[in-house]
C-alpha cells in the first residue's frame, strides 16, 4: 500500500525535470495546493518556470522551499532501473531527484493537508517558492522570486527549504546556514628573460612566493558559535610555458574563499588587496562571489524544527553550516530565519539515487510537527 | 682577391655540415695539416666525426679546438642568399657557418701555416680538436676526444677555442670562463581534495610558498673576481587541472641555476635539500647538469691572447665569463688554460649568418700571434 506522499514523490519522479526544465511537476504541485486556498502565482523568468503560492494574509509567513529540478541521470545502463521510472526496490524509493528533492515536495504538500485538515483556521500564512533552477545556473530561480517579493515589500518570517541534509536517518541533521564562497583569479606581472640573464627579467613567481606564503598563513577570522573559521584555498598556480631556460612573464593563481559569517566579501578582498600591496606586486585581480553566507542561530524556528524531530523521531538532530551553497542565501535576504532539513543525501547527484520508504512519511510528518509549532501556539 | 684565409672558410661553407654532420669538412683540414707535419687522428663515436691531430711530442701544447657542425639554416627563402653558397655582399661573407665556426677553423689553419713557415723548428706542440657534435647532443663530440685524451695521459697546456666571442669587432671580448648550469624538477606533494573541506586535504601550493621564497632570496655565494654570484630562477611552476573547487595533489617546479665557481654542483644540490627539508616538504626532485663551469685566471694564456689582441688591433679585450655554456667545459678538464677567442656574434644561429671581411685575415693574425708569445719565448 502506496503511502500519499511517496505517491506524490513517484508522480513527480515519472516527469523527468532535467534543469532547467519543470516538465509539468509545478502544475501537479499547484493542482494540490489551489483546492486548500493557496493564491498561485506561476513566474516564468528566462527558460525557468517558477512557483509563488501563498494561503493567508498575516503573519507569521511559514515557506517551504525546494526545486523541481535534477541533475542529468547519466547513461540509462548505469542505473539498475530506468531513472524516470520510480521503483521500489529492498524498501527504498529509487529514481533521479527521488532524494534531491522531489520527496521533499511531496513531503510539503501531504505535510500542509494534514495541518490544515486539524488546523483550518489557523493564524498567519503558509507559503511555497519552487522553483526548476537550482541545479544549473541559479539565476533565472530563487533569486528572481525573492527579488519580485522584495520590491513588492513581501516578507517571510520562517523559511524551510527541503534539501537533503540527513546522513544516515532523516532528523539527524539540519543546516542553519551555509558558508559563502568567494573566488580570485590573480595574475602577477614580471618581465619576460632568459635565466641566464636574470638581471634583465623579473620573476613573477620569486615575487608572489611571500605573497602566497602569508595567505596561506593568514587567520581570517575566528569563526562563530556556528561557523569554523573562514578558509583559503588555491587550486590553480600556472607560470612558464615549458620552456626551461625562460623566466615567464607572468604567473596565474586560482583561488577561493570558504567564508563564515565573521567576515564579508569586502573584509576578505580589502585584506587580500593588503597583502599583494605590502609585497609590492604588479598584478591584476579579479572577483566572483558565487554565495554570500547566512545564518540562522538557535532561536523560534531552530527549536520548533528540532522539537518536530525529536517528536517524529526521537532523533536529536545536529546543526551544521558545512557544505556547498544552498538556495538558502538568496530566501536569507527577505527571512530572517531560514533551516535546511530533507532527507539523506549520499546518493543525491549520482546513479541509483534513492530515499528510504520509512524516511518518506516521517519527513512529512517532521514538516506537519513544523507547521504545528510556528502556527499553533 | 679572395684572402687564404677566406678561401678556405668558403670551402668549408660550402659543405653542409648540419649538426652531427661533418659533411667532409674534417677531411679538408686534415688534408692541409698533414703536410705540415700534424700526426691525424680520425675518431668516430656514434654519428659523430672528430679529429685530433698534434704536431711534435714536448710540451707546452698548444691546442686549437673548435666545431665544424652547424646550426639548420631553417627555410631558404628567408635568406638573402643560399645558406651554403658562401657570398659576398657588403663587405661580409654571407653562410651558414660563416660566423660560428667555419672562418674560426680556417682561420686556425691559416695562422699554424704562418707560424710554422716563420718558426719551422719551434719548441712544443700544436694540436688541433675537432668535432661535428657541439650545436647538437654534444655527447659523442670534444667530451669523447678528452675521455680519449685521459685516458691515455695526454694533457694540455693551453687551448684556444674559435667560438664567436666578439661583440662589435673581433678582438673586443675574450671568454676566460663559463658558468655551469644545474636543473632541477622538484614535485612537491600534498593530498587531493575539495577546497570546501580543507582539513582533509593538504595543499602542496602553500606548503611550497615559503621554501619558494625562501630559494630566491637565497645568496647562493658572492662570485669571484671573474664571475657574477650563482644565480637561482624558476621557469615553470605548474599545479592544479583548472577546476577551481579541487586542491590539487602536486605542484611542478622547473629551476635553473647559473652557477659560477665560487659553488660546485655538489653544494648547490645540498643548499637545496637543506631548505626543502626546513620546510618539512615532501617531495621529489632530480637534478640535470648540463655544464660545469670552468675559469681561466689571467695568467700566460690570457695574456698572451690580450697582447695579440693589442698588436693586431689595438683593442683592449673585455674578459668575460657569461652567456651560455661552450665545449671549453669539457677541455678544462686536460687542460689549465682555456680561452675563447672569435668572430662577431651577433648573427649567429640566424638567418643570414655573416663576418665581415676585415676580421677574417684580423682573426688569422690574432692566432698566429698567440702561438708565437707561447712557442717563442
Ligand atoms: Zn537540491
Ligand atoms: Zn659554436
Amino acid at each position: 500500500m502506496t503511502s500519499p506522499t511517496q505517491a506524490l514523490a513517484e508522480e513527480l519522479i515519472r516527469r523527468p525535470s532535467v534543469t532547467p526544465d519543470d516538465a509539468g511537476c509545478q502544475d501537479l504541485l499547484a493542482a494540490r495546493l489551489a483546492p486548500l486556498g493557496f493564491r498561485i502565482e506561476r513566474l516564468r523568468f528566462g527558460q525557468v518556470d517558477n512557483l509563488w503560492a501563498r494561503r493567508g494574509t498575516t503573519h507569521p509567513v511559514v515557506c517551504f522551499a525546494g526545486h523541481t529540478d535534477v541533475v542529468p541521470p547519466g547513461p540509462r545502463e548505469a542505473w539498475r532501473s530506468d531513472p524516470f521510472t520510480p521503483t521500489v526496490h529492498e524498501a527504498h524509493l529509487y529514481g533521479r531527484g527521488a532524494a534531491d528533492m522531489k520527496t521533499s515536495l511531496a513531503a510539503f504538500i501531504t505535510a500542509i493537508e494534514r495541518f490544515l485538515e486539524a488546523h483550518p483556521d489557523s493564524a498567519g500564512s503558509i507559503a511555497l517558492l519552487i522553483t526548476s533552477d537550482e541545479e544549473g545556473a541559479a539565476v533565472d530561480g530563487t533569486v528572481k522570486v525573492v527579488d519580485m517579493l522584495a520590491a513588492r515589500g513581501e516578507t517571510l518570517d520562517y523559511c524551510v527549504v527541503g534539501e537533503p541534509t540527513a546522513v544516515a536517518r532523516t532528523g539527524d541533521m539540519i543546516k542553519n546556514g551555509r558558508r559563502g564562497s568567494l573566488s580570485g583569479r590573480l595574475v602577477v606581472k614580471g618581465i619576460q628573460g632568459h635565466v641566464a640573464y636574470p638581471q634583465l627579467a623579473k620573476n613573477p613567481i620569486h615575487l608572489v612566493a611571500p605573497a602566497i606564503a602569508e595567505l596561506a598563513a593568514t587567520q581570517w577570522d575566528h569563526g562563530n558559535d556556528y561557523f569554523p573559521p573562514t578558509t583559503f584555498q588555491i587550486s590553480n598556480i600556472h607560470g612558464g610555458t615549458g620552456a626551461t631556460n625562460v623566466i615567464p612573464a607572468s604567473v596565474e593563481i586560482l583561488f577561493n574563499f570558504r567564508f563564515s559569517t565573521a567576515s564579508t566579501v569586502d573584509s576578505l578582498k580589502q585584506q587580500v588587496h593588503a597583502i599583494l600591496d605590502r609585497h609590492s606586486l604588479e598584478y591584476e585581480l579579479t572577483w566572483e562571489c558565487s554565495g554570500q553566507p547566512f545564518l540562522t542561530p538557535r532561536g523560534e524556528l531552530v527549536a520548533a524544527v528540532a522539537e518536530a524531530i525529536r517528536a517524529v523521531t526521537g532523533l536529536e538532530p545536529e546543526l551544521s553550516t558545512t557544505g556547498g551553497t544552498s538556495d538558502g542565501r538568496f530566501i536569507a535576504r527577505i527571512c530572517p530565519q531560514v533551516v535546511e532539513v530533507g532527507p539523506p543525501n549520499a546518493t543525491i547527484h549520482k546513479v541509483n539515487e534513492c530515499v528510504p520508504l520509512a524516511d518518506i512519511e516521517t519527513l512529512s510528518a517532521i514538516y506537519t510537527g513544523i507547521l504545528e509549532r510556528l502556527l499553533c501556539r
